[in-house]
């Protein structure tokens, strides 16, 4: 059984199941909410008619990188074309799926759910729904979908303390206001207003356009995200919660 | 092309190479080092003759995870069967390996290079090297390695700020001034002693052994890890470089 097969032969190895999963979080209803696909109900699929994360096999035809798996897999979901996209890990064994030896790449993406087009018309037809995320981790997921998204919400909570992440949730142009709210949803907890204030605008990521519609009908100075490439971390200074 | 095949159409599609590569670190002569091995000189083989990570396939009948894979490629190069090890990211895509779409587990090790066994006990026959990071990152490494090997670095460097980490690249037991002069070494910075004694003692991982004998002959009491599952991180105001 040790004996290092060559090269040759290994490439004839049985070869595992390989998916990608993607953790969809947006903010819904002031509520932290993450999207759920059912399981079709057709008994020789595994976990029929369980909730899942949304994903699939990787299509070594169609798609060139992981990356680009995943990109497909949120678009397919809720039509979302450009979000935050983060490779959150990998989980693989030979008893997470009942088809045989199995690892699935999870990413986690944030999006405006403004960008969400008509469920009706996203590819296939599946149902899909959206939870808050207390709601979706007390529920029986397929696979171990419970497990990763557990981990996926531990990721975004502790970035959130220290990065610009939960901007992307938002539809721009957002008051500080309303970006306050949205740390507070993610987090769970309030935050003190001047102190949030002073370091989102001193962590630079924020660019100003002009007056726009605030809460309560009032006026205030809109804001976009600079880059929207990739999340800014903050100077330790600057930390949200400090 | 965009039609969602069903269930087993997809369980017949051509499935990607899984592999899994491990970043072994140590400390060798005061330098941050990394194990490399020289993929074979066989020009039927991909990259013949370059250094790479060590790694490989995944054994579907070997493995019963992906992590039992990674305990199993940091055995097999080097003897060790536990030591720190972490998930580092996936990398994966029609380009990496001519011999087809491949996506690869990287994992990360920190060991104290006296686990390391005699090289010549070492299963297989491939050539492998220990080299100081920096020259490790400047050769031209097998497939997309040199890209692994500097996020490892980085993740690594960074955790080395609030963790506990550095203090499994060290045989038990150490001294404290051991310690600091290995987070010294993996960060390339020298660290304030008195703040460096309270922080580590402070964020109570380790465990006092009793007088051994430190550097320059005399002796200092000597600590070993508390819990070897996993590291410690520090509140905020234990960090090691505060």
């Amino acid at each position: 059984m040790n004996k290092i097969p060559s090269s040759a032969s290994k490439l004839s190895f049985e070869r595992p199941l390989v998916t990608v999963d993607v953790v969809i979080f947006a903010i819904q209803n002031e509520q932290f909410t993450v999207l759920l696909t059912r399981r079709p109900a057709v008994s020789s699929d595994p976990f029929p008619g369980l909730w899942a994360l949304p994903g699939g096999f990787l299509d070594v035809l169609q798609d060139h990188t992981l990356l680009d798996c995943a990109i497909r897999k949120l678009k397919d979901k809720t039509g979302v074309e450009t979000s935050y996209l983060e490779q959150l890990g990998s989980w693989g064994g030979d008893k997470r799926d009942p088809r045989g030896w199995s690892v699935t790449q999870a990413y986690f993406a944030l999006i405006n759910v403004k960008q969400e087009i008509d469920q009706k018309q996203v590819r296939g037809s599946t149902e899909t729904a959206w939870f808050a995320v207390d709601d979706a981790l007390r529920k029986r997921l397929a696979f171990d979908h419970t497990q990763i998204l557990s981990a996926a919400i531990d990721r975004v909570r502790s970035k959130v303390e220290y990065t610009s992440l939960p901007a992307f949730l938002m539809e721009e142009a957002f008051t500080l206001p309303q970006l306050q709210r949205v740390y507070e949803v993610v987090l769970g907890r309030p935050m003190d207003k001047s102190a949030f204030r002073r370091r989102m605008l001193d962590a630079d990521f924020l660019e100003a356009v002009g007056l726009i519609d605030g809460s309560l009908g009032r006026s205030a100075m809109g804001y976009r995200i600079k880059n929207r490439v990739t999340a800014v971390t903050f100077p330790r200074t600057f930390r949200a919660s400090e």
